[in-house]
């Protein structure tokens, strides 16, 4: 298969919207198209991800009606919706479909609105992305990882009073860059936490508190994809798709072990190794932080840290810039926000922003990243995906 | 990209089941991976049709769960959801897939219950399927399909009683192949139907009768796919994939005729100019008949018959098996039932059962059709997707 470069790239401010998941789609895509240098036109497939459009707004098949929002017309359409994965999975076929010739041109994206119905309704619906058996006996997600840092604890015989203050270091530091991202959630909020202050926040799930969750959101997001060998026709600056994985946990009663999730350690894998790279390679990080116990999960299931010791390098800054792996400094979902659907390709959004030297003072690693990757989770470890992204081709990088 | 050939196929019967979708899938699966010799663990990747799991049974991310219920476990497994085109889409992305070398087999398929809520609700939530300000005012599926045969009529001159009674030509013949068939919904009912039985049943949506309209159906179907160069490992008579086509329609305020629709035309077009193949190749065709009237209006689009004529060629026989294009002798949606997501690759089902000659007396075409081909259609014309397929390699026919 041939090589793949992103071209362009766009994203809605997230948070609550007004707007309808085709405007904001439309936002986002045309930002990208704008980035790329293309027009509707250009545009020859579109991979949409999106969860609650039929649950929320009654209008479910709306992948078609996006594209000719956008001015792509009768360019094929799909809408993939794996939970909060969705569109990393978009992404991974949008590239799959450019790779291996069947367009030029792709864009990838997502959008949604989840910030419609309230919170208990909201917990409700979004419990309907983890297995059937689960939510219909009450478990929800803060359930599920509230569940993973009791289990945490016990494991690395690490007391669970001094694991909520290493939690809520991911928290201090989720905060304070979504924060200063002025496309998040909490931009200008929650700029500067104290452990207490996440510790003593509202209870969710003993041991979660409030500012140990992701909120809620609406936004889209929109990648433009294309073939390598055009890419430079369109930017000087294209990033290369160096790898994607993906990969499917079962229910949680078919899984061994909730803090080495399965699915999650097979598609990192699958990614590294179609790269030609390994976890020392990666220069930036975006993660899904739907809590902070999640961060601190996947990171070590990605192989930066070994096993019961991300909590500990996290508290030690070693996901910070500067230190080992800097992680989420878009925000995450926590700081940043979690429009479901939509937040595979803002994951990669904020690589390609890292990578090219834009993110904001404060948020941006020195010097930009070289190579970078997203971690995209779906339901309870069930839906799994990674995007290894390169600022060369991966002919240099592969050893 | 290489060859990809059909090495298996499974499907429930159609109607009522209090099965759930899981326990659907897994049927279909595991009769698909009983043709083709192979189980769960041989199963690289999983794309998988479906609509209404969030909305009526609460479950939305099933994919995962899919795969580690047939025994595919960490196997990549994406949902697509296009309307009733789910499948379809599930199966041209899982061509893709294959067909770029990414694995050697993957399993396409979908499953639903559309049956659950009942009627009235029903057809609230099968509006979903269509743009947002469609059903947003009201426009439901038998309301466009009324539109359609009115402009049916006036746009090619035919007096309505007279376009009645040639679309009840559809009915009958779906219904009569539909009672012949064990996993239809309608097996053994409707068998004998007349045009005036058609004229003079309920008044849904007027000019179309309730024996004009395909019904709600729960069901499941899947197909095994293979790199072509390892097919007769598995099987002596694999079938090619000779082509695919995907394109996208707008809301209907976007389109400029709906009895000539725009992502229709075009989709199939891209499937004839990928097998290299014209409509006069095509020996047998599944085709979405969601109404009579869809199937009168697709056989043009799809270049079977000249516009305005395929009303009059069914009345005379040219759609039944000895006519020039054999058309959804499974029963078709009308009598076969339409488990939404689920359909594309029951069509597939069709298709392969008549070129193996494996088709019940009564609808079996003889000799078994050589190239074969379904047409799938979701939302008003929104999504629309083709697949072509033949007895022997795309090098033997292309010209």
């Amino acid at each position: 298969m041939r090589d793949v470069a992103i071209i362009g790239v766009g994203m809605t401010k997230f948070g609550k919207s007004d707007k309808s998941v085709v405007e904001l789609f439309a936002e986002a895509a045309n930002q990208a198209m704008e980035d790329a240098g293309i027009v509707g036109k250009d545009v020859e497939a579109l991979f949409v991800g999106n969860c609650f459009g039929g649950f929320y707004e009654g209008f479910m098949n709306m992948a078609p009606h996006l594209a000719w929002e956008i001015g792509a017309k009768t360019a094929p359409a799909f809408r993939l919706e794996g939970a909060c994965a969705s569109a990393t999975y978009a992404f991974i076929l949008a590239w799959n479909w450019v790779a291996s010739g069947m367009v030029d041109i792709a864009i990838a994206g997502g959008t949604e609105r989840s910030m419609l119905p309230g919170t208990p309704y909201a917990t409700r619906t979004f419990a309907m992305g983890a297995e059937k058996f689960e939510s219909d006996c009450g478990m929800t997600f803060p359930g599920v990882f509230a569940t993973c840092a009791m289990l945490y604890s016990k494991t690395y015989d690490i007391p669970l009073e001094k694991l909520r203050e290493m939690m809520a270091y991911v928290s201090i530091k989720n905060h304070k860059h979504g924060a200063l991202n002025p496309k998040a959630q909490f931009y200008k909020k929650y700029g500067e936490l104290k452990v207490e202050d996440v510790i003593n926040s509202r209870m969710i799930a003993y041991p979660l508190t409030l500012l140990d969750c992701c909120p809620f959101s609406d936004g889209a997001s929109a990648v433009v994809l294309c073939s390598a060998d055009i890419a430079r026709r369109f930017t000087d600056e294209p990033i290369y798709v160096l790898g994607v994985g993906a990969a499917s946990g079962g229910g949680l009663h078919r899984q061994e072990d909730y803090i080495k999730p399965i699915a999650r350690v097979t598609s990192a894998r699958k990614a590294f190794k179609m790269a030609g790279l390994s976890p020392d390679d990666i220069q930036y990080f975006e993660g899904h932080d739907c809590f902070t116990i999640a961060e601190i999960i996947l990171l070590e299931a990605c192989g930066f840290f070994e096993w019961g010791k991300a909590a500990k390098a996290t508290m030690e800054g070693e996901t910070e810039i500067g230190g080992k792996i800097p992680t989420n400094m878009s925000g995450g979902l926590i700081g940043k926000g979690h429009p479901v659907g939509c937040t595979g390709t803002a994951q990669v959004y904020a690589c390609v922003e890292q990578m090219l030297g834009k993110a904001v003072k404060g948020n941006q690693v020195t010097p930009p990243p070289e190579i970078a990757m997203t971690d995209n989770l779906g339901g309870d470890f069930a839906s799994l995906g990674h995007i290894i992204l390169g600022r060369s081709k991966r002919s240099k990088y592969r050893r």
